[in-house]
């Protein structure tokens, strides 16, 4: 397999916008286009993820039409859906096509146009992340799963109500000095734990907002990458795994074996160990799913995730920064588009100009997740240095 | 490249079944995992295409579902999207994987469930195909464009109303023998042009009729499709390409792009020309699209298309048969399992084993289309000899 590097980089702010996907996700492609010295031309292939653009916008076959409007009409271009994880999934693919040689230069987008829909239209596009079939049929809705998560959690492993609201503290906080997230103000520890109740145990400021974005990255080969950019970004390695549909078949509510499994592969083609890894950038669409990604990614032992939020050691200055962007809970989650515009904030990391700088930071990964663990992405990128 | 081989084979019927999405695509991936040797344990990844399963039945990430309904959850999974064309792109997608050494063994699907629907949720689904923010805003619908285009073609090439009705008939006398097809009642050319007026010129058995459905094939690289099943087919070449989004961008309405790019594609991979085919199955959404799509691929002159099937030559004893399983027309439209189901009809003829067999068929060619042509797989597949 050939070494792949992103070239190019581009995306909208995340928040709410007026604006329907496929403005967002031109808007995205062709500022990742401009960012690098690609040309329409040269681009092979084109991926989109993208979620719910058929339910709340009547809007379908989002990767062909993309291609069109963005002047790359002519090539192969699809769409990719795996629920919250749908351009995670859209990035694996690329990446697996210009390693196998399949391709030279792709371009791979996520988006997703939310903040327009009415409560009722939201509530029914993001549950159809649910088996419907089953868990669907119960009324739990993704709230409600991460309600019981937490529960489980705190049960099992004693952490505190307060040690929780520290991951919303801490992406609150990151979001300030983010122009690309919904969410500028900082919140305390009180405010989260007194906000409104969603799904006890979880409140109002537990839980990551919707957004319209999109987001989209160059990708192109080891032999050629250099004549687009002066500093690509070697993709280091990718994981691409599911779990179970529904949480009543989970053995373990709090360990989602979509995520360890999506880890492993991309740790081990990247040949790295979690303790390599500088910044990431995971899936806190709750704050309990902060804290159980970042014991399935392998940073902390089970159980020993909340204390590390709440000892700070997962801050922009701790020994292993997540979420510096501000993460899904500040920066918001236009679902389609999350797992490239988590690319994104890393790569910005790795090129050493985020508005959170992590110092030194030379390995980023990103951890995308669809419905109640169904379906993972995890990615590993290198910095500058490692080309 | 490896070479890659389908060495299973499932479906359901194509009718209106009372059935979701979750049910019709187990049963399609059990009975293909059933059809060969291949176990759980030696799926390494699944593919599944659907269009309208989110808007119609509220459920998405359908691929990582099915893999856990279908007993390999674990494994890569996900959704493909590209409008009517979804699952012939995740066939595409599928033989790339296999043929660059990613996987060994694969799982292709496509589903669709849409005969539960009410009309209007109906048009607002299959409309999601179009381009909302140019052909859509016009209430230019997919039988609105297909009116256009055999107007724009009989202007243009002299053809007959009832040269462009013999597609209906042949097709609808086709789908007689097939027991997946919807229809199985012949229709006349009089009924034909005297049936209810749907977009002028277009006649209501001009049109495919919706569908439930679910088809799913098992695909193994070269050094294994032999543990698996007696009779693997090889599968020669395929393409994968977009067009304009929307029909006021098109050069020539009654030439689709998309079509013609992927063919090459599929043409050059298999190093065949359009005369070494001997059967094929092919997007007749509307009976002029088959028209159209048969000199796009090459069979025929341009405008000749239609006096061809008029001949009779198209006819499951003539010397190029078309859609022999029935097509849309006869077999309907389950949108997101249409590619797979094309597959599955072309796999029984190269085996010898088609309720309309056409004799010595040895290659066979598939061709899915996507909205009013904005993307496009063919898929070239040989008979057993070929190995």
């Amino acid at each position: 397999m050939r070494d792949t590097h992103i070239v190019g980089l581009g995306t909208t702010p995340f928040g709410v916008l007026d604006e329907g996907i496929q403005s967002l996700g031109t808007r995205a492609i062709s500022r990742a286009l401009d960012s690098c010295e690609v040309t329409r031309g040269d681009v092979e292939a084109l991926y989109v993820g993208n979620f719910v653009g058929g339910i709340l916008e009547g809007q379908g076959a989002v990767g062909p039409i993309l291609a069109d409007n963005t002047g790359v009409a002519g090539v192969p271009a699809m769409t990719t859906e795996g629920a919250c994880a749908s351009s995670g999934i859209a990035f694996a693919q690329a990446c697996q096509a210009i390693a196998t040689g399949v391709y030279d230069v792709v371009v791979v987008g996520g988006v997703e146009s939310m903040t327009g829909a009415d409560t009722s239209q939201f509530t029914q596009a993001l549950g159809s992340a649910a088996d419907r079939a089953t868990e669907g049929q119960t009324g739990l809705t993704f709230p409600g799963f991460y309600g019981l998560y937490l529960d489980r959690y705190m049960a099992e492993y004693g952490a505190t109500r307060e040690e929780v609201a520290a991951v919303a503290v801490k992406n609150r906080e990151n979001g300030v000095a983010n122009p690309r997230a919904r969410f500028r103000e900082p919140v305390t520890t009180e405010e989260v734990v007194d906000s409104q109740l969603i799904a006890d145990p979880l409140r109002m400021y537990d839980c990551c907002p919707a957004a319209d974005g999109g987001a989209a990255v160059v990708l192109a080969a080891d032999d050629c990458a250099a004549e687009f950019t002066d500093d690509p970004l070697p993709i280091l390695g990718w994981g691409h795994a599911t779990g179970r549909s529904a949480a009543y078949r989970y053995e373990d509510l709090t360990t989602l074996e979509a995520t360890t499994r999506a880890a492993e592969s991309a740790y081990t083609q990247a040949n790295i160990r979690p303790d390599d890894v500088d910044v990431v950038e995971l899936h806190d669409c709750f704050t309990p799913a902060e804290i159980g990604d970042s014991e399935d990614l392998g940073f902390f032992e089970k159980g020993k995730g909340a204390v590390a939020v709440a000892e700070g050691r997962t801050a922009v200055d701790g020994d292993l920064p997540i979420n510096p962007s501000g993460g899904l809970l500040a920066k918001g989650h236009p679902v389609g588009a999350t797992g490239i515009g988590q690319i994104y904030e890393v790569c910005r990391q790795l090129r050493g100009n985020h508005e959170n700088q992590v110092v030194d930071a030379d390995v980023g990964l990103t951890h995308n997740l669809g419905g109640s663990g169904v379906v993972c992405t995890v990615t590993a990128v290198g910095g500058p240095s490692r080309v």
